[in-house]
């Protein structure tokens, strides 16, 4: 049952956000330069960003983001790693891998280097069982497999999405979660990916993503972040929640663990508590929101889902707060650009 | 926040059916010798079954269990592991564990000997968190924590009613599993327990598995199995199918993963084969019913769950064959049992 994993090195882009020059990338070499790069350029437009040599990338900045999008530039996130999304966009393949340039190559408890990439494909070209937990982790991995009791009518399962993974060393905590323990490292290597169930939200983390574009992509909108913004921080929480109930409404898969990477530096949770402040009262309605929030039959594909969840968000996140909104706004937006860009596959 | 695991001397009973000698225990001494064991005896009641010396003990058989019962011992079931659950019944104790006598103690990766008693007591003192999926797995064990994006409102968690325990070497298959792939073994040491969420059902196996008497007791009941029924292997299935639909609507939660045992020995697939014939059919309909089973605001407690469950699956599970008909009778025999032994924690 275990899925093999072909490189997919046509169908693959990798989307990284930066404001600085990609050393980062030599760790990967071996595993990253067979792929495509697609850089986003956050910050000073006029800045050069370097990228070691022998790597295949396109590089967008602010400039050239405004002028592909013009006036719909406006939902594309400056001065955070938001702006990632925008890469989403302007790709054409099938797959997508993001990942945050201070990831490096984490090892395996045998002290292996783990090829994370590959286990990101193996996640994704493999079913998810949203339906039904299997007590065994992954039933599609080697050597597992579905337990007793598991309905054979499921055992089929639903395609897999998106695969989100997980960080060694610094683990991904909010501002006061850092604070309150400064000295926390993850060194915990759980050797297990599972399908998050239907109906259940979860906080995807945006450092260490896969995702399948043909599937979910429209839906992969980091929101209004950063610049001008009342908020940060919650760029792929957003995206997340905004994904889970679309993936459950159209029966496709979400699924998290393996593959680690080694997240090198935590981030100043003073700066960050700036950033999240608000997220932090405001995630207390936005969760219940998408806890309860339903899609009509109608919505047959992602960008029917997303413009029909973006007007549920202004009417009843707006309520929290005019900046919801603005968000909503931004959403349709960004559907709006989302097929200009890829005409092929608008609804 | 990693939880002290007191021992709990007086207040964990182990509960063991068994047809034979317990030689299992030699190797448990140092772990389960502490403890009193509720032995319950299954098949032959003239057959005498021998414990070590040195264990604390008391041992029920057939007559024993027909004495105690009455005519309400028709809801203890025979000639199959299901008759364990007399032994919750018959216990005193705020906690039970139940370990199938064919498992023994597991090594950790360290090669260690897992305490799988510990571990349980660990999970059981502990929240459980079934409204929002943390991805570093349980927030409670020493290193990890909430991760960004998790509310603050739900970090309090739950309190945690059952922990369910995995294998090693031999994983709980079924018949079908089994007979396609014999030869497989599970040797993926998974180091994670996490809480299942709320609305999603899971396969419960009974041959490593703690519970919290007091909180879910009397939803623990393995259902009739075995002898002059027409099903097998389906008991931990069932209770675990009603416990999760009962933890769900009184806010309680349900952990699996670790500790791990070393299951020894792959049971008959034949054999099994027999037994779970229609229990692979029944399931198709028997989840979707769970799946949208509801319980009423009146049903404040177990007890008062339990029985308003029962009554739901004679409507509507005796239309799929008239066995669920007595099922639910049992249910409610088993809950006047568990009375009329529990006499100060009836409702």
């Amino acid at each position: 049952m275990a899925a093999a994993a072909p490189p997919l090195k046509d169908e693959l882009d990798i989307v990284i956000p930066t404001i600085r020059n990609l050393d980062f990338l030599e760790m990967w070499r071996p595993f990253f330069q067979p792929y495509h790069l697609i850089i986003v350029q956050d910050g000073d437009p006029s800045k050069t960003i370097k990228v070691p040599d022998g790597f295949d990338y396109e590089l967008y900045n602010r400039n050239d983001i405004n002028k592909i999008l013009g006036p719909r530039s406006s939902c594309i996130s400056f001065k955070d790693s938001a702006c990632r999304c925008f890469g989403y966009m302007v790709s054409k393949k099938k797959y997508i891998f993001t990942i945050d340039d201070d990831c490096f190559v984490a090892n395996d408890p045998s002290g292996k280097q783990i090829n994370a990439l590959e286990q990101h494909i193996k996640n994704l070209l493999c079913p998810s069982t949203p339906l039904f937990f299997n007590t065994l982790y992954d039933p599609f991995r080697e050597g597992a497999d579905f337990v007793r009791g598991y309905p054979f009518s499921l055992r089929e399962g639903v395609p897999t999405a998106v695969s989100h993974g997980l960080w060694l060393n610094i683990p991904d905590y909010d501002a006061p979660t850092q604070l309150v323990k400064p000295h926390e490292r993850n060194s915990r290597y759980v050797d297990a990916v599972l399908t998050i169930p239907k109906g259940t939200l979860f906080p995807m983390c945006g450092m260490n993503l896969a995702f399948d574009r043909d599937l979910i992509g429209p839906a992969m909108y980091f929101g209004l972040m950063g610049d001008g913004q009342p908020i940060g921080r919650y760029d792929d929480m957003w995206a997340g929640w905004c994904i889970k109930v679309i993936c459950d409404h159209l029966g496709l898969g979400v699924k998290t663990g393996l593959p680690y990477i080694w997240h090198s530096k935590a981030s100043n949770p003073f700066v960050n508590l700036k950033k999240e402040y608000k997220g932090i009262f405001w995630q207390e309605e936005i969760i219940p929101f998408f806890q309860s929030a339903t899609l009509s039959k109608d919505s047959t594909t992602v960008q029917k889902c997303y413009l029909e969840l973006s007007k549920q968000v202004e009417e009843k996140l707006g309520k929290v707060d005019p900046y919801f909104v603005k968000l909503a706004d931004a959403m349709e937006t960004w559907i709006q650009a989302w097929d200009e860009l890829n005409p092929t596959k608008a609804n």
